[in-house]
């Protein structure tokens, strides 16, 4: 195969996913046009991923460009909006074959039409380093209806969406720990691992009705300290009721310290919100028109920081906080 | 020094740089909010650099994030927009020294200040591999005045600003290929390759006077290639018309084969662009009242390609294009 340097790369796989939108001017010109519709705001997010760090360099390209689009727009979601286009920042290795290349571009293709959103602009370079995708993703919301960590209140409920636990205990899975589950357990686990499920018709049908949102990217009860902290109020979270799917049950039951693992594990990509008792009618609709598990899982308190406790009230002690970098 | 999280360097690196933005949410929301002035399209483009690649690894951490900057809102100025905020992905290597850091987050300080622009989101991860830093930038340009690249036409004049090649002479320099230069001349050279200066002024004033544009990064004779293929035109060079610093012009003397160098080198991020001859009166007015030097280098003509050309009308054969990845 010939040499593509990086405007071949860039016609050849990314400009395919930036024909639907105008102003992306083909990936070819400084940078690209974007229109804001009146009377919402931009809402910005940008996140890196790099091998070995975020993603294992053997991981399936495409699951990684996957990955990498998934985990942006589902900050979008948390802040209540509507995804609008990705930018995307991409340094391959030197030598990164061409194929590989394709793969990822295909991945990437394949989620902006299930989100359908165009790529409108960024840089592919070669790095001598691992591979690091780099992607700013963009979406707009309603004026003033942007949901924010900051404003959870006392007497809230909390609620998560969808299972807690899958990814943490699909990592372990991918690292060869997965024990003696099913065939079907593991391929449930690893699968949510690497392909995380952003919340995005959630996000917005929460705009009015949840009081504080983020998404749980760094593990529950780590993420649940930072709306605490941003809010100024603490929190109890019932262990009990936080939702676990089959996979994590099963594999929880082999190994009960794996509980920890699920409630302070990263990368679940599920919404976790706060709402006023009075909202949990309207959030069991909600429930049930998008077909997707909400949670009572907790409730907000004056005071701060998050009390893990059991069912019967025994509080549940933690080894671990959730995943930090440096 | 005791350990520094992700969130503790957020707050204390770049939460400071975020002050000014309300919608920045002090970093620590999900994402960022962003209004668009009515009557006003949104301009984005995003650049990564990679130590090795783009910079060395033992540049100065301040002047690599202002470089980093730079690159970016070069290419809001390319597009006629004035810039509005940036967002930063920083992957900085496992064990990077807090100080270098802070010096780092010190240049980016530096340089938001002086384009008066809030960071406004981004992530902070720690990599195996070199420092890297995706940036993207965001301005506003008025509905319908974005500069582009595509529409030169048949019979316009060829400008550039400032100086070309200074950069590309500067990475010589930085190698420790500068001859025996003064050490005034060295020190330019490096200064120029190290700190582009975004033509932030420039770019906005051309809206409605220049016919195309685009910023020279990766090399005068290329980017003008650019142009030409974007526009569907081809183009002659004057190379002696090419604006030459005097430290750029004391290196070619030494060494005749610099001035290829020069032409097709990158790093220039000056503005290229085309203007019917009639506006270069008005031209003119603005290189004065900017004072920044704007120069006629050659003219559009049917066609395709790049003609480069001495003064006695003799072709110049380049050897090389300009910088390509991969």
């Amino acid at each position: 195969m010939p040499q593509v340097d990086e405007f071949g790369l860039i016609s050849r796989l990314f400009a395919p996913l930036a024909a639907r939108h105008p102003g992306a001017l083909g990936l070819t010109d400084d940078a690209a046009l974007l229109d804001c519709p009146p009377g919402h705001r931009l809402v910005l997010t940008a996140d890196a991923l790099v091998a070995g760090v975020h993603f294992f360099p053997d991981d399936p390209a495409d699951l990684i460009a996957r990955k990498a689009v998934r985990v942006n727009v589902s900050d979008l979601a948390a802040m209540g909006a509507r995804p609008a286009a990705v930018m995307l920042a991409a340094c391959f290795p030197k030598g990164t074959p061409f194929s590989w290349m394709e793969c990822f571009a295909s991945g990437l293709k394949a989620d902006l039409e299930e989100f359908a959103i165009p790529l409108i602009g960024g840089d592919t370079v070669a790095t001598p380093g691992p591979a690091t995708f780099s992607i700013t993703a963009l979406g707009y919301v309603e004026n003033g209806q942007e949901l924010r960590r900051s404003t959870a209140r006392s007497g809230d409920s909390l609620w998560v969406s969808g299972t807690i636990g899958d990814a943490a205990l699909g990592l372990l899975v991918a690292q060869g720990q997965g024990g003696d589950l099913s065939e079907t357990d593991l391929a449930a686990l690893l699968d949510r691992y690497r392909l995380p499920r952003p919340r995005l018709a959630l996000g917005p049908a929460l705009t009015g009705l949840a009081s504080a949102c983020m998404d749980v990217s760094d593990g529950l009860v780590g993420d649940l300290g930072h709306i605490c902290k941003a809010s100024g109020v603490g929190a109890i979270l019932n262990a009990d009721a936080v939702p676990l799917s089959k996979a994590a049950q099963a594999m929880i039951a082999a190994r009960p310290d794996l509980l920890e693992t699920a409630l302070t594990g990263g990368d679940d990509y599920e919404l976790l919100f706060t709402a006023p008792p009075s909202a949990a009618a309207e959030l069991e609709v909600l429930s049930r028109t998008l077909g997707l598990r909400l949670s009572r899982i907790g409730t907000i308190i004056e005071g701060q920081g998050v009390l893990v406790r059991r069912s019967n009230g025994e509080p549940l002690p933690l080894h671990s906080g959730s995943y930090r970098h440096f």
